[in-house]
């Protein structure tokens, strides 16, 4: 018999991990809920011909496939098969492919439904997305997304208020950022003004390149596109310089400026817990944004960004529904996870482990024990009962094992006093209670 | 263009949809928590070596394999391209499967981590699963699955829980049902004394068709298993039998019955919202199952079954770790969804939809509506804000499709007096209430 195994890239959640994933969440969720968004489902499987040259040429090499089922090889010609065209064979044999992100299926659906949905139309999203990337630390084939998009609206309000839940749900989990902040307007006009017009999303692209390859290597990739040496200083000074009002250097890079203005306005009275950034550095890779973009980084913490967003125009057409333009800010979970898990800042108990385990010393006595386990549990009490009236060192064990905050001992003499041993995990302190006063007890505590 | 379509046989859930399952999903998750439940979750992707031959020749034919990345041609040998065997193509073309169920997982999950997990393990799992079925009216090929199992322990105390757990969870969700009750033991002792102990699998699944094919289909296929005419009118008799005393055939039957009976022992004093049926027609199909099993049927309403399960020995033996005994249940969250639909009972609030749409007559009340709600969002009430000072028409609209119970109005008088006007979406009423007073005001209603 082999070994059983997971599949390459792919993980397990155990239930530690699983509670600690659901905390953020739940956190990212509540907040989604508050600001009124409404919840989405889209199926894992798509239509391939949904998926592909949505994600551009690296985009569709990395999407799953799913073979046909049955005869799969029925509407094969035998040229492809002996020619072997691997990319033309898959796309016969394959009619369905995995969600590579949450976006696409969103403007699907959109466009699916766009005579049943009423715009603005606010939704959230919190799936698993599946990419065929080179498994390697902190990357995974499987992962989940957490998004937040209204669509259907020009106001900029909007941003402001994505702005917000970013603000919060950092908050909310402890985890000190930045929340930087552009326009691509902004970056269009600098291209414009460096005489590079035509390459403004490849320089955008090299700009968001900019923390990993350096200012040398920008400027290298600058002057390659055609900026002149003065154009290509020009733009490293601009990348740096904070200020929205020394920005103005023409009428497309004031529209981005004035639209910042505007988001900034409606938040003048917010009181935020991090730091609003604005950051012409910021470039965001996805060539469909065409506003403001956001991204939000840890402060004092090496690591990539938590987030991202931004707003585009136009994500439906390409399912057939034009001018609807949107905004939307995504979570990375999974970094979220590493940095509570590095900085220790989860909390020791997530609300939803068992109180307490009860364990008992003879067969009657367990069989009281699940009887008030029964009446904790219909309370909203989550306990646990150890299933056999074992030794006590085994039944301990086990309360270690599950870290519950206390052992609720019951043996003949309990039963007969119609009381309980208590014992405080953390302190050892033991004390006796009545059966009718366990709920108070813990109820307090929930 | 070609127009946006689902894959076959998948499904969006728009937001009214997408509440009323997490509805569902968040009541039976309640339950299986307060009876000290842990999460777990695994990959959708599994190694196909892990799936294949774990569900009968059907199931295999019903996985969903994924292509392998890149040259997925690299390792086929030129003899099974050409002699299209598409069988065994597919297994060399393909690696991974979608997961099938969520037992199978779980047991891998176990085997791989059997020195980390102290047993007894008791796990949820609340996650989609994948079939290649042929798509029909409540069969999909994308449906979500809820269990909880408890592994390493062969205490029955756990059947009475799992009793309890489908008792309260359907109590909650309004749907009145009986829970079946039978144990393998007792139909292997009926195969045995009707002379046909070889067939004991045979005529459980026979028996698991009773209700659709009725009692004279079941009577020939038990002839045509070798068992004589008195012996198969006598089966029939006996799986009519609600009494667990009359069932006394012979030992096998015997130690079913007595387990049966200590079930419901440790339930003695559980005061149930819906009957507990003993029922010897019940027989699950999965061959897995050796002790207690369940079934939950809708009480007056025509409906399969909504969830099942019982007991196994040895699930994770196929993955190397034997004598690991374990009970679990499932719920049929698609067909719990269709009967509260038809039958209306979902609330008409789930809880997390916006209370209230803030409407703006002009900008700068815009602004102070954006202000106040999120006020109202960072006291935790869900309210939702018009993005434009429109047309108030334009904008009651939105309400009603977002079938807010109340509207917030504010114009330039309201701005200046601090107050807002408030409408009952129900009735119509309006009244006016200071910004001061709109937290209490809502407060009291989550």
């Amino acid at each position: 018999m082999k070994k059983a195994t997971l599949a390459k890239g792919t993980r397990d959640f155990l239930p530690l991990q699983s509670r600690r994933r659901k905390f953020i969440f739940e956190t990212i969720e509540k907040h989604f809920v508050l600001y009124g968004y409404q919840p989405l489902e889209t199926p894992a499987m798509e239509n391939l011909e949904t998926l592909m040259g949505k994600y551009g040429d690296e985009g569709d090499k990395l999407l799953f496939k799913i073979l046909n089922s049955g005869d799969f090889l029925k509407s094969v010609d035998e040229e492809s098969l002996s020619s072997k065209d691997v990319n033309k064979l898959a796309n016969t044999i394959c009619e369905k492919g995995l969600r590579y992100d949450l976006t696409v299926p969103f403007a699907r659906v959109v466009a699916m439904n766009q005579n049943e949905i009423h715009f603005p139309f606010k939704r959230y999203q919190i799936q698993p997305v599946w990419r065929a990337d080179r498994p390697q630390r902190g990357r995974y084939r499987e992962f989940y997304q957490c998004d937040a998009d209204v669509v259907g609206s020009r106001s900029l309000l909007y941003e402001a208020e994505l702005i917000q839940i970013y603000d919060k749900v950092f908050a909310e989990l402890g985890i000190p950022v930045n929340i930087h902040l552009n326009h691509r307007s902004i970056l269009e006009g600098i291209a414009m003004e460096a005489g590079i017009p035509e390459k403004f999303m490849e320089m955008t692209i090299e700009i968001d390149k900019l923390d990993k390859t350096g200012p040398e290597a920008l400027f290298n990739a600058l002057k390659g596109m055609g900026a002149s040496q003065a154009k290509c200083e020009w733009i490293l000074s601009v990348l740096n310089n904070k200020n929205l009002d020394d920005l103005c250097c023409n009428e497309v890079a004031d529209k981005g400026v004035s639209e910042i203005k505007e988001v900034l306005e409606f938040n003048k009275n917010y009181k935020g817990h991090n730091a609003l950034v604005f950051d012409p550095a910021l470039a965001r890779g996805l060539s469909y944004y065409t506003g403001c973009i956001f991204e939000v980084k840890p402060n004092n913490f090496q690591m990539g960004s938590l987030g991202g967003g931004g707003r585009y125009d136009d994500l439906t057409a390409v399912f057939g529904l034009k001018g609807v333009s949107g905004v939307g800010i995504s979570f990375g979970a999974d970094r979220i996870y590493d940095v509570l898990s590095e900085l220790n800042l989860f909390p020791s108990r997530l609300g939803k482990e068992p109180m307490a385990l009860f364990c008992a010393l003879d067969q009657e006595s367990l069989q009281c024990a699940f009887e008030q386990a029964g009446i904790l549990r219909t309370a909203g009490i989550p306990v646990e009962v150890f299933p056999e009236a074992q030794k006590l060192k085994k039944q301990f064990q086990h309360a270690e094992k599950l870290a519950v905050p206390y052992v609720i001992i019951i043996g003949e003499e309990e039963v007969k006093m119609q009381s309980v041993n208590l014992k405080n995990q953390s302190n050892g302190e033991q004390s006796v209670l009545k059966f009718s006063e366990l709920i108070e007890f813990f109820v307090k505590m929930l």
